[in-house]
């Protein structure tokens, strides 16, 4: 295992050390736990509190979109595990300024029954919360069975919408709905070329040969729809965009945010090349595109491969995705 | 070779349609010249221009730092190879608004034999270039002959200092001066997990064993100080800082940014772990850490490996650092 680490039961810990360490400006640990990062932005009087939660090995998710106009609030599970219950409840308790939380993550087992029983706990306190689920990945389920998709990269717009929407001084129920109808319009699709291995287990995810790829695999390695011979950039890109295109039509006229996703290992050359065929697809299709996000926004640790999400947009999105944001690994300085 | 691209030879021309495709709000082409980036930033009437060049292959490393702040132009070449001096003549060329243009680049042989022939080509015109070379490699030539030495990641502070000093109205030589005395200032050191493989070579730049790691290799493969058993990434931390240390001490006292910069294919996870010991260690020290940058920023595509730079900043070099930057690949939004 070709990993730079220490002991491997110190990975996750380590990692959340460093990050305060390096972020202590925006960020900081809930009563020094951890496993649980908070905002240091201030915040209005009242705003609705946008939290989430996940397993690690996942940077710049989960935790990586605490701060001013993303997320309030996050708890840190071990690598591919969810955190437990206690500790959503806490974090959703710290996160309410008297208006409620939105607990906003992807659609995995372990995070919905945790959430489920935080969400239970402090509802005995008047404290009010509403779930929306990120169900982005196309591949993981058909379509009529969208609510049961796993959440995959689409999820850090969501984080942007919401975010944007909380810091705007919406009420809980309206965050919601704007953050769900937004996820309505927000498909994923990824392919992997090569595993990653969990530091405490030792061993890769998968198993896949020097000459093939697997297409719309998950982000902890669940098997995708099919493995194939590796293609070339255009044809991986096609490949992606026309499964989206059945799933979500997109027409002439439309107008879509693109997010290319590299899973950790693979170039950024290589995303951007996956870039530009998406780009001239959608345009020769009359379809046009704000505010590309091209990088690692998701990972897999180590795992090479790449996802595409398309997000189509209307003018409260449009304006919600270009709205400020300041955290430790997204950045927007518009107005 | 498993890589999402279509034609090798067409690597870099895709690579470079997309950045224009996705960026096209900061850079654009030099009359349409794929190899010739230019950034669209307004300027101030005189300010000097600061051009770079190189191979690609390292993105964000160059053209990645074209834009408000940072770079006016950077000429590209193949992967790890030189662009042409006729590439670099038009770039200065195009960049210079009548007070010279500060060439400043990593000291690669072809890099400086090019531009040295584009730099007396455009004195003919009474264009003034100024030459600021980037050694900040430790590990690629002894104390006593850093001259010899390579320039790695510490290249992206230098550019950033550069453009900082260019865009509050400084002179030719005085924009060099500071990004020279900014440069005595930064070392870097790096190691590698595994290689790259080149597009158009199509096999991996060189071989290690799978518990084995490179102290100092460059960012093409370049053979490094010893080949040693895979360390802790505490090891791995200390290893590094004591090597920077010797070459250029660091005292109590001492206002350092700390960069952590992955080779590719290096999880941020992991990135995180080393800054944590760095951050430690400089800490026990008395030395203090403005702005760390974690994260990619001089790359060798998919080669897995990190360095870490150290720049000791003065008052100067700090406001610098600070300034604004607003680049397809670095934004700085601090005022």
């Amino acid at each position: 295992m070709k990993k730079i680490m220490n002991q491997p039961e110190q990975f996750v810990d380590e990692t959340m050390e460093a990050i305060e360490l390096a972020y202590g400006d925006k960020v900081e640990f809930l009563n020094g736990d951890r496993r649980i990062l908070m905002s240091k932005a201030p915040a209005c009087e009242g705003k609705v509190g946008i939290v989430t939660a996940g397993g690690s090995g996942h940077l710049p998710v989960f935790l990586g979109y605490v701060g001013f106009g993303m997320l309030d609030g996050c708890a840190v599970g071990n690598v591919f595990a969810s955190p437990s219950a206690q500790k959503m409840e806490e974090m959703i308790r710290a996160c309410d300024r008297g208006n409620g939380v939105l607990c906003l993550y992807g659609n995995y087992g372990g995070d919905r029954l945790n959430f489920g029983m935080a969400c239970e706990a402090v509802e005995f306190d008047d404290i009010p919360t509403r779930t929306v689920l990120v169900t982005d990945d196309v591949a993981s389920s058909p379509k009529g069975e969208e609510g049961k998709r796993r959440g995959v990269a689409g999820m850090v717009y969501a984080f942007k919408i919401a975010g944007a929407a909380a810091a705007m001084g919406k009420s809980l129920d309206e965050v919601a709905d704007i953050t769900q109808s937004a996820l309505n319009r927000i498909r994923t699709m990824g392919i992997a070329l090569s595993p990653c291995i969990v530091p405490e287990v030792g061993k890769p995810t998968f198993q896949i040969e020097a000459d093939e790829m697997e297409i719309g695999m998950g982000i902890h390695g669940e098997p995708g729809i099919q493995v194939e011979k590796l293609k070339t950039a255009d044809e991986t890109a096609q490949l992606i965009l026309e499964t989206i295109d059945r799933d979500m039509p997109l027409e002439a006229g439309d107008e879509v945010s693109v997010m290319v996703n590299g899973l950790g290992a693979t170039p950024m050359e290589e995303l951007l090349i996956i870039y530009r065929k998406v780009h001239r697809m959608l345009t020769e299709k009359g379809v046009s595109i704000y505010m590309p996000h091209i990088g690692e926004f998701a990972t897999s640790m180590e795992m090479a491969g790449l996802s595409v999400t398309i997000f189509k947009l209307d003018k409260q999105s449009k304006e919600l995705l270009r709205y400020p944001a300041s955290t430790p690994f997204y950045t927007n300085a518009n107005k």
